[in-house]
């Protein structure tokens, strides 16, 4: 077991990469709660708990098995609406704020889930146990929770950390392989922006990752999330460092909103993003062309990155939107070298256009 | 002119109690923009705008006038719904994290507007402008913002204070009468709670308070929030302290709730819920029997408090959902004689049912 410390201006927590948490999870969160009548929910998707539900529950004695609230799967259920149903359901069954949450599953319940303790009673404790390899070392990380509107993903949110994370990999082994290679991803963006080490550990160890090796899969988890405990360490609000985890993300949210959510993973999403990124990086030279042949390796080697239909106009586009922009700029991290990172604010509409291109001609 | 500092763990801001804010805005909130490129927009009612739009948006030059959404009136607003589809616009509008969202309007735009402000994007900056005295002395301060479930009123919420509030006198002109009554309830409230001298004085100027003397209300207003803001730097979060704020919140809230929102304006739930817990006080002694007719004699001077139709029961049982309950227990908030209060734990379902009795004969 690997654990990581995340210390933030509003909240300090660890974060517990290893193997059979979902076995014992009554004795890890029960010092979270009030001795005798704090309550504790879990959100879960109905697949991950046919799946793990037994388990789960089983290290909760009979009289204090938690209340589960579900969350159908799907990028279209990440909305207020769910939310509203979901605070509904706990006020019905009476939790309070001494109540704890429990989000069990990937990306979407840990977002739908830390939301939902943000705004429910203005703030109730919550633990993240993500079951996927994208939350794992990404989404469940650093505070960020919310939900998407129509014109855009994660419009709505909040930043609220959960009072703990844990990261089981026994979990992966449930998890299909296209969703461990998607969020692989975003390990591989963690070394490029930021640890030089973690990306050549992934560019030389790519089959043994791939295999699910626990040794492995423990290693990249836990650097990617030591990479992001730092960032967020410096600056939880996003007002500056933090914005270099968004490599990637501009042209990514794009192709998830032009696509509508339906044709890509997240993390497929961010590999083409990280190419066009890419692009941008080469023409303005914050990269050379051996560093880029070499980091779009990596990408590819993560990958197949599955195709998609969009035009560069509608891509362009669909970035204007983006949260990171500020006040009509446009806002772009881009690689330096391999293992560091910079955000700029001044790529034009033809600079973005051009990457964009490039990117689709890699289809 | 009147300034009383907030300061918390964390946010800093003032509140201004005055008048002629509403002629002069694009100065005041200028400042709280990015120079060029910073929006300002606006969440108000129709019925304020049609009073005060024109003055509102005078201080503002041609090319640069806010965009105005708009919140109809009625607490069956106050909901997700209704925040989803003020997010779209923003969004739609082109709203980004350097926007700025002025809240003008009484307590429900306020609520709305702070939430709508602390989720879109993560949360956006957001100034006050409280229209009603109920949310001048009370809502508009301290940071607490939210919608209203089904099942309870602002069981979905954050905790997101304002750059800075504006209380403008010239606005209450237009209040009608029984709105201005109802807030005064809040001052009553903090006199009850913590300052005795401002008990006294809206105990000895009654006619002048309620013949709106814009000194006396000066007086009054800033006198309150000056109490909520002591509290609330002490305890933001509602840990400890702040708990005080809700005496008559938990039977007026129960009221609210039983009768749909639909019969009585807030402050009046609130001064039928003092003399609710009054009663309890006068039970277990933490005042006297003068004391407790001096506050009453009080609370009736800033009625009438209008009647409504509910059964003892019904209220008992609607006051076991309130946010401030822990784990099971009926937490209550109790005067100690005049300019002090408690927070109690142990109300049995005999003592509430009894106080409720108690209330009830006195419609």
């Amino acid at each position: 077991m690997r654990t990581i410390k995340v210390k933030t201006a509003s909240a300090s927590y660890s974060v517990f990469v290893g193997d059979g948490f979902v076995n014992k999870v009554s004795a890890l969160v029960r010092p979270l709660v009030a001795k005798t009548r704090g309550r504790i929910f879990v959100l879960t998707s109905p697949e991950i708990w046919a799946l793990w539900g037994e388990r789960f529950t089983g290290s909760f004695p009979e009289q204090a098995k938690p209340e589960v609230l579900f969350l159908p799967a799907g990028e279209r259920f990440k909305r207020l609406a769910e939310v509203e149903r979901l605070a509904a359901e706990l006020s019905a069954a009476g939790a309070d704020r001494s109540s704890l949450l429990l989000a069990f599953g990937g990306g979407i319940v840990g977002d739908v889930g830390g939301f939902l303790a943000a705004i429910y009673m203005r703030g109730i404790d919550y633990v993240q146990l993500p079951t996927t390899l994208l939350s794992q070392v990404d989404s469940s990380v650093g505070g960020k929770t919310g939900v998407n509107l129509t014109t855009g993903k994660n419009l709505i949110g909040s930043f609220h950390h959960p009072r703990a994370v844990y990261a089981d990999i026994d979990v992966l082994n449930t998890l299909p392989d296209r969703e461990l290679r998607a969020g692989l991803m975003e390990s591989v963006k963690a070394g490029i922006i930021r640890d030089a080490r973690l990306f050549s550990y992934m560019e030389k160890n790519a089959a043994r990752i791939l295999a699910r090796d626990a040794e492995a899969l423990e290693y990249v988890i836990a650097t990617s999330v030591r990479m992001k405990a730092e960032v967020v360490g410096i600056d939880e609000r996003e007002s500056g460092l933090r914005m270099v985890l968004n490599l990637g993300h501009t042209v990514g949210h794009a192709i998830e909103a032009v696509t509508k959510y339906r044709v890509l993973l997240h993390g497929e999403a961010v590999g083409w993003g990280m190419l066009a990124a890419l692009q941008i990086a080469r023409g303005r030279e914050t990269v050379t062309d051996a560093q880029a042949e070499r980091i779009e390796r990596v990408i590819k080697a993560y990958g197949p990155l599955p195709g998609f239909r969009a035009t560069a106009e509608a891509l362009a586009e669909a970035t204007a939107r983006d949260k990171k922009n500020r006040a009509g700029t446009r806002r772009f991290v881009l690689p330096v070298g391999i293992g560091a990172s910079t955000v700029v604010d001044d790529v034009s509409e033809a600079e973005l256009l051009a990457a964009i291109e490039q990117m689709l001609g890699r289809r």
